[in-house]
C-alpha cells in the first residue's frame, strides 16, 4: 500500500477506507492520540489507538520525534479541531527517538528560545514555527518565478564567482584554490594569482546586476534569483553574509516603469502567499499575538500579520522624492526635538534607518518609494538627472523592515558613465564588457534588487533575518 | 504610447491599428525592411519603410545592433515568412551601433565560431543561437520549479558557503576574507582561521544534499536548485567549475520511488519545453541539421532534436543493475575486440564514459538507469544492500550526455553510517548534525542530483557545456 501525504489525507473524503500515513510523532496523549506530521502541512493527522490494537513493545516506542508508518481507516473525527482522523490498525516504527536523548535537543516538547533553535538549525525545521516559515519561503520563491515568467521575463543565472569587484567596495569574499599555508608569490613579492584556479583574483558576487544588464540588452526582460554575498562585519538582525537576491532588469523601461514593476511584483507575491499559505500564516499570526502579550502595549503590533499583508495589497506605495523627504524630515517633530541620532539639517545626507522608519511608520504609514537621490550617495551606474546632482535611484521602504528594494534607471550614456567611473577610480579595463552595452544599441533601462530574506521577514513577521533562511551565515558562523 | 513586446505584436490581431515596438535592428534590407528583435522571442518583427517617411539622417543610423523605437500601423504582411508587419510612420534611434566598431565584435553579420562567441559572452545573447538557448534555459528552470511545487515539494536554499567538506574530497574552492598577502598564522605556524570572517575554514558547497536531507526530515519532500562548485582541473566540454544543480530529497521513499521520481521529473520538464519553446527548439533543430551537413554521414545525428526529445517522453528508461551491465559489457563486441580503452574484465570496476555510451547508445538505445553499484566506488551515505557489497545507488545515463542524474537511497541506519564514515576517515564531529537525522526519527529516504547544464545541453542539442550557461567558469577563466 502506498502512503498518502498528510495534506491530502486531511482533505480526503474517502471515509471508511484504508489509509497509510508516514511521518513523525508530534505528540502522543493518553496512550491513545498520536499526532503525526509529515511536513506537507503544519497540520497533524490525529491517529486514534484503541486498547490492545498494537503490541506493547511497539507502543512504548511511539515517542515524540519518532518516524512512524501508521495504517488504519479514515473516519470522521469525534473530537474538535479536525474533520477526519485515522482509526489505527497498525503502527510501524521506522526510526526511534529516545526521549532521554531528545531531551538534549530543541525537539523536546517545551519552549525553546529562537537563539537556542538557531544552534540546532538542522532540527528546527521540525518545529511548527520553522516548518511554517520554510514552507512560506518556498511558496514565496515560487511566486517570484511565476510572476516573472507570466510576464515574459527570462531567468538568468548570473555568475557567483566573479573577477569584477566594481560594486564590492572591498566587501566581497575571496575565492581561491591556492594553498593558504604556502601562497605562491610573484617577483614583486605579491600573491601570484596566475597560479590560482582562474588565473586571477576572484570574489563571490555582491550583485548580479551588471551581468543581468548585458542579458537585458539581448532578451529584453530578465531577472536573477540567486545567492549574493557580503563580507560585511555587521552582526544585526537584518544582515546576512550570504543571502538570496532577486534582480529584474528591463530594457526600454524608465524609473517610473521600474517603480510600477516593483510595486506590482511585490503585491503579486504577497497575494500569492495569502492565497497559498493560509494555515502557515494563521499559525505565524497567532505566534505573534502570543509574543505580543509579553510586551508592553506600546510595543505591540498595530495590525495582525495577515491584515498587514492585506494592507500592502490595498494601498498604493507612496512615491516621494528624496528632496521632499528631506523637507519632511527637517520639519519633523523628532528632528526639531533633536530625537534623531543623526539630525537632518540639509540636503545631501544619506538617510539612516531612523529616518526611513519615521517616514514609513509615522509620517506616511504605508510603504514608501523614495526616488531621485543625490548622486554622491548612490552607485556609479545610476542615471544622472538633468539637474546634474540627483540620480534616478529608488528605494522601497517597508514598515518594520526598512529598505526592501533598491533600484534605479541605469546610466545609458557611454560618455556620462565613463566620466562617473573615472571620478570613482573604477578602471574601464575591468568593465569593458559592461561599457560595451552602452557602445552598441544602448537604451533606457532599469532594474532593482530585492533582498529575498527581508521579504520573508516581512511576510512571516519574524524579527531576525537568521530565522528565515535555513542555515544563516554571519560573522563567525558558518555551521552545518 | 506604451510599447508592445514583439512576441505580442506577432500574435496580435489588431490590424490597422497604431503600434510601437522597441528593440534592436537585426537587419536592414534594401533601405526598406527593418527586422527588429527585442528578445521576447526568436522571431523578428518586420518593419516596412516607405520612401521619404523618415529623415535621411535618422535612416542612416538604422544599423545592425542599434536600439530603435518604431511606430507604425500593424498590417497583414505582403511578404512570406510572417503573418503581420509594421508599416513604419516614425523611427527613433535610442542607441547607435557604429558599423565600423561593430565589425570588431561578434555582432557583425557574419558567421562566428562558438569559441569566438565565448570570448564575447556579454554580447552572444544577442545572437539567434544564444537567445534561443537562454530562453530554453529559463523555461527549463521554471519547469523544474513548477514540477516540484505541483507535487508538494518545498524549495530549500541550502548554504553556498560551508564548513563541511565531507563530499568535497579536496575539490572545494576556499572562501576567505583573510589578506592573502599577509596571512595570519597561529603558534604552530599554520593559517589562523580564527581570524577569518567565519572563524574557521570555509568552502564553496559541492552539493546541498546533506543539508537537504535534514530538511526532508522536517518538510518531507524538498528540492534544491542552486549553484554548486568544483575546483576540478578538467577542461572538457562537460565540466564547469560553477554549475547549477537540482537536488530533490524525499522522506519515506526508497530507490524504486527515487527512480520513478527522476524519470517522471525529467519527462515533465522536457514536455514543458516542447510545449513552451517551439520556435526556439525549431531554430536549434535547424541549426543542428545545418551543422550536420558539414559532417561525414556516420557522425550525423540519428534523430532530429525534437524527435530525440519526444523519444525520451515515449520510452521507459531501461533499469539495469550494475551487475547486469558488467555482464553485458564483458560480453560486448568492443570489449572482446579490445576496443575499450578500459577493458572490462570483472565486477567492481567503475564505468567509464565509453562504457556508459556503449550501453545507452549501442546496446539499449534509450536512457538507462544503472543501479546497485559496488559500495567501494560510491559515496559513504548510500544505503548498503543486504549483500554487503553493493549500495542502493542509481545513475541515469542519457545518449550523447552520459550521466545526467546521480542518486541513491540514503543509509538511514546510524550504526552502518558511522562504520562507513570511520572506514573513510570522515570525522563524526564534522557531521554531528547530519548524524542527528539518523538519531531522531530516521527513515527510509532517497534523493538525486541533476546537473542542470547537462540537461540544457541535451535539450538544446549544443555540444559544449560552456555554451549553455551565461558566463561559464572553467580553469583559468572567470571573465565578466
Amino acid at each position: 500500500m502506498k502512503h498518502t501525504k498528510v495534506i491530502e489525507v486531511l482533505q480526503s473524503d474517502k471515509l471508511l477506507q484504508p489509509v497509510l500515513v508516514k511521518g513523525w510523532v508530534r505528540s502522543f496523549r493518553n496512550d491513545r492520540f498520536i499526532a503525526v506530521n509529515d511536513g506537507s502541512t503544519i497540520n497533524n493527522i490525529q491517529c486514534v489507538l484503541e486498547d490492545n490494537t498494537i503490541d506493547a513493545a511497539i507502543q512504548s516506542r511511539i515517542n515524540v520525534g519518532a518516524a512512524v508508518a501508521i495504517e488504519g481507516t479514515l473516519i470522521e473525527s469525534q473530537g474538535k479541531g479536525q474533520r477526519v482522523e485515522i482509526q489505527v490498525s497498525n503502527v510501524e516504527i521506522e526510526g526511534d527517538a529516545d526521549p532521554e536523548e531528545l531531551k538534549l535537543t530543541i525537539l523536546s516538547p517545551k519552549r525553546h528560545t529562537l537563539e537556542k533553535l538557531r544552534e540546532q538549525a538542522h532540527l528546527r525545521v521540525r518545529t511548527n514555527t520553522f516548518g511554517a516559515i520554510m514552507r512560506v519561503r518556498s511558496k514565496l520563491s515560487f511566486a517570484i518565478h511565476e510572476y516573472f515568467q507570466k510576464n515574459d521575463f527570462y531567468y538568468v543565472h548570473t555568475p557567483v564567482i566573479t573577477k569584477s569587484d566594481a560594486e564590492g567596495a572591498g566587501e566581497a569574499f575571496k575565492v581561491t584554490n591556492l594553498d593558504l599555508n604556502n601562497i605562491p608569490k610573484n617577483e614583486n613579492g605579491e600573491v601570484d594569482y596566475k597560479e590560482d584556479f582562474f588565473g586571477g583574483e576572484t570574489n563571490l558576487t555582491v550583485s548580479g546586476q551588471l551581468e543581468a544588464e548585458t542579458y537585458a540588452m539581448g532578451l529584453g526582460q530578465v531577472y536573477t534569483f540567486g545567492p549574493t554575498f557580503r563580507a560585511e562585519n555587521s552582526n544585526t538582525s537584518r544582515h546576512l553574509a550570504e543571502f538570496w537576491m532577486v534582480e529584474p532588469e528591463v530594457a526600454f523601461c524608465d524609473l517610473d516603469g521600474n517603480m510600477d514593476l516593483a510595486e506590482d511584483f511585490i503585491k503579486y507575491v504577497i497575494q500569492f502567499v495569502l492565497d497559498n499559505c493560509q494555515d502557515d500564516l494563521e499559525f505565524l499570526e497567532n505566534r505573534l499575538v502570543q509574543e505580543d502579550k509579553q510586551k508592553p502595549q506600546a510595543e505591540r503590533a498595530e495590525m495582525l500579520l495577515r491584515d498587514k499583508l492585506k494592507f500592502i495589497l490595498e494601498n498604493n506605495f507612496k512615491r516621494v522624492s528624496y528632496t521632499e523627504a528631506i523637507d519632511i524630515l527637517k520639519n519633523s517633530k523628532p528632528n526639531k526635538k533633536k530625537k534623531f541620532k543623526f539630525p537632518i539639517d540639509g540636503w545631501g545626507a544619506d538617510l539612516q534607518s531612523e529616518h526611513e522608519r519615521f517616514l514609513v511608520e509615522k509620517h506616511f504609514k504605508c510603504p514608501v518609494i523614495l526616488f531621485d537621490y543625490p548622486a554622491d550617495i548612490k552607485s556609479f551606474y545610476m542615471r544622472l538627472n538633468e539637474d546634474g546632482k540627483t540620480v534616478r535611484a529608488m528605494d522601497i521602504l517597508f514598515p518594520g523592515i526598512g529598505e526592501i528594494v533598491g533600484g534605479s534607471q541605469r546610466e545609458e550614456r557611454l560618455d556620462v558613465l565613463k566620466e562617473k567611473m573615472a571620478a570613482l577610480n573604477i578602471p574601464e579595463e575591468e568593465l569593458w564588457w559592461y561599457l560595451d552595452t552602452r557602445r552598441f544599441g544602448t537604451c533606457t533601462h532599469s532594474g532593482f534588487g530585492l533582498g529575498f530574506e527581508r521579504l520573508v521577514l516581512f511576510v512571516t513577521g519574524m524579527g531576525n533575518i537568521r530565522d528565515v533562511i535555513p542555515y544563516p551565515r554571519t560573522p563567525l558562523n558558518a555551521e552545518f
